[in-house]
């Protein structure tokens, strides 16, 4: 539920819902300063139909709100990988032992080294390479790739293409991105070897929707380990990979998990 | 607010205030599944009675229902210190600079080697050594000396006087304490030394309630930070003091901004 | 190497190496108070012969020295498990690509589901079932696979048995155990339960050297991740797991780097 | 001591220490791969005579190399501030308590806000406005007052004015900063407004050395906290300015240990 705010909002929801006979069992809402919006979510337990609960919600609420009826059943995903296989093999393991409340459809690779891996988890896996063609040719099969899973999700695990706006439009919100973070930050290539270079102490891995902006759109989740002038560049890549899974797959559990609202360029988060 | 659970608790809450034309800021729920208690924390902005609004509040929940009402005023805090500086110059330092919303009243020891550094930031300090009187005759003292102040909360900043359950249970709740923690943990004496002979590579700090079990009380606060092998026990001693008032001054925080609730022996904090 | 501390002893070292025509690319030394033992870990670049080298190394130092020349080739593990997966199935991953300086030689189970998952990366898998036989002749049966593979390495990725001290002993300090662990520590049956029940802010995991008393052998590595009271104990365990499979993962790493040294019963890195 | 790399270097300078009767306590040796240069710090035990030591140890070095020799003795700290007291009341309270091996000879402050912090624990306090002057008049000011000190470490506890190349030359990696980092970083003004516009999950504070870059220095330190969207940019700058204060703090212990070595843009630490 996100909405203008107003006075009694949570009032108007819990009303509709105490009269369909439905319990709250956990309930959370903040209203962002920016913008004066109001975000809500809602666990309900009892049975209801959706076309009804939703047009008293719709009812109820401001005209401008938005509600989202969730049964939580597993979602589907698809992934977009390179060459490395950390993210990938930690979704791959996570779903084939029911850990993740999704079906991953498919893996899609611009190189061929992770179909093994992937086929051996019992997922197809969809080479599509980007040599000799046209980066609009190439998104354009992996977007008819994508559209006949319909996926709920696309995660980025690794790919490490550069997507272009039109890619990103119609999964707005929907496409979710890991990538290395570093205090400070380095912009360009080979962040590990300047970040080796710089002498940091601490390596990080940030997971973000991707907007336009290929790294800078809102950001789900983050975590941080330490390093020290000891570790070679490949030995910070090593712990570097192991802080990007985990982060990646609690982002992937949040946003299945339907924990996570979007405002402007920044994530509400119901954890 | 606390309640046993039942179905629409928080529309019933959320009319009342709405009746009285209160805005909702933010509304925080939980409803324990041990016990089935519903916990609920709601900012709100708007003049209210208290007399009327706590009665209309009181009408529309069940009778076990507890409600507090509070309007953010600075608490008033005493705070039993024994030798150890860090945990009361960091508090001393922060309510001098207006960081805490509190009064500090007070700071008694039972030593005399921290009432220079309470004095210089103009708190009166009281001391009342435990030295040739028996554990109740110096507990009947120290109570006084509070009772005096009537204080909202107690802070043991590293005192390091066992509290006998007569001392701990008016303050049943308001009692905070700081304590090292490590994994695993360590009984008995000197658990730098049995740290750093085990080999630990983390430290800890937990804040918590004390309850008539001294370290066993409902936490409010945890963190540590890496050590090793290289760092003797003096070493690892004052990381752990650098853990301990940052986790000490953030459970302080916590309880003073109210959004911290027990229940049995755990917390339910609204942060 | 490791020593009782004399002065002079690293230049007497260093000379040998000098003398063989060897160059110290990184060494590392601590001498620990406790008992005024000598440790040293040296990376040298140069072609040796180990039988003229080790001689003339002992001829230098104490006859209580211990040396040990490695030409860091991978070493043999064996890994043993129960029912858990994710330590497992960590260890498999970084084995298929390459990133573990081992040579995972097999996996035993005491049950069977773990099974496929083993044989899909192409390792033995040996199903040896504890029902219906004494402790005793399971611990025989274990063993003598184990004595098949003589690995460096055993590791107990889950593996939920308690081991008898005669299992233990050929084995001492090579046998690698993970277990999680808690700010206070809890004993006994569902350590996630107590955890949960009494709040905990922090989960963390401890990879150590197993001893006679299971769980309190050297730490290798610890790793902790902040919870709090919105996790289920359900969720707390799979955030358990995730630092588990990590710390595993580093600590078995560090063996097999071989920078951990043992005394008495904490451990020197060299990290 | 640092030194271009050669084979024998750790032999010839243990040679010289076992000559002199001089015991190694801990030795820690790093090549940077990069530059081939050789760092080392001993601690030994045993009586020697400055002179004669440093000459056998330059006898036996290369010409390019440079050895420090020291006593550990209390260095001298000059503080420059600005009005943000949480960086100075941390060091002022450490120092207060002995804690710190150093004598913190002064505060300067270009406001006079944290003049009375200052004074109330002895420490003269220099009020050098900066106001109404140009910045090289200003600068020369402060440089005047530094030199009177002759301080061994300049530490920059949130000045928040920009030094020119000139102020930094004479101190060149005696000038220690903090600032607050984020990932991913933010340039320009109100860095925590930006964090907290994109949702940061996590702040940073990173101790430097400053160059003619400001913040871009050498880093000493670095350490992160967790943060979420319920947090204003007003908690975000309480949660980091608790960061700060701990990272200057043990960045500054780092220093005066004399366990940082500088190499073109990173720091080896033998912590």
């Amino acid at each position: 539920m996100q909405s203008p705010d107003e006075p009694g909002l949570i009032y108007k929801i819990t009303a509709v819902l105490f009269a369909h006979g439905l319990n709250i069992l956990r309930n959370d809402e903040f209203v962002e300063p920016a913008g004066n919006v109001f975000f809500m979510r809602t666990e309900f337990a009892g049975a209801f139909d959706a076309g009804a609960l939703g047009a008293a919600l719709a009812g109820a609420l401001p005209a401008a709100a938005t509600v989202r009826l969730s049964d939580n059943r597993p979602q589907d995903v698809v992934l977009l990988v390179t060459k490395e296989h950390h993210c990938l093999s930690e979704l791959l393991v996570r779903h084939a032992f029911g850990e993740l409340n999704a079906n991953i459809r498919a893996v899609i690779g611009n190189h061929e080294v992770l179909g093994p891996l992937t086929r051996q988890f019992g997922v197809p896996f969809h080479y599509l390479p980007h040599a000799e063609r046209s980066r609009e040719a190439h998104e354009a099969e992996v977007l008819a790739v994508l559209a006949g899973y319909r996926p709920d999700w696309v995660v980025l695990a690794k790919y490490m293409r550069i997507l272009s706006p039109e890619f990103v439009a119609p999964y707005a919100n929907r496409l979710v991105n890991i990538h290395h973070s570093f205090l400070p930050a380095f912009v360009g290539a080979s962040p590990y070897a300047q970040a080796h270079a710089r002498g940091v102490k601490i390596i990080g891995a940030t997971a973000h929707f991707v907007n336009e902006q290929l790294d800078e759109g809102p950001i789900i989740a983050q975590r941080v380990i330490p390093t020290d002038h000891t570790r070679s560049a490949r030995e910070m890549a090593q712990a570097g990979r192991d802080v990007e899974k985990i982060v990646l797959a609690r982002a992937l559990e949040l946003v299945l998990d339907e924990r996570v609202f979007v405002h402007r360029n920044k994530t509400i988060i119901f954890d």
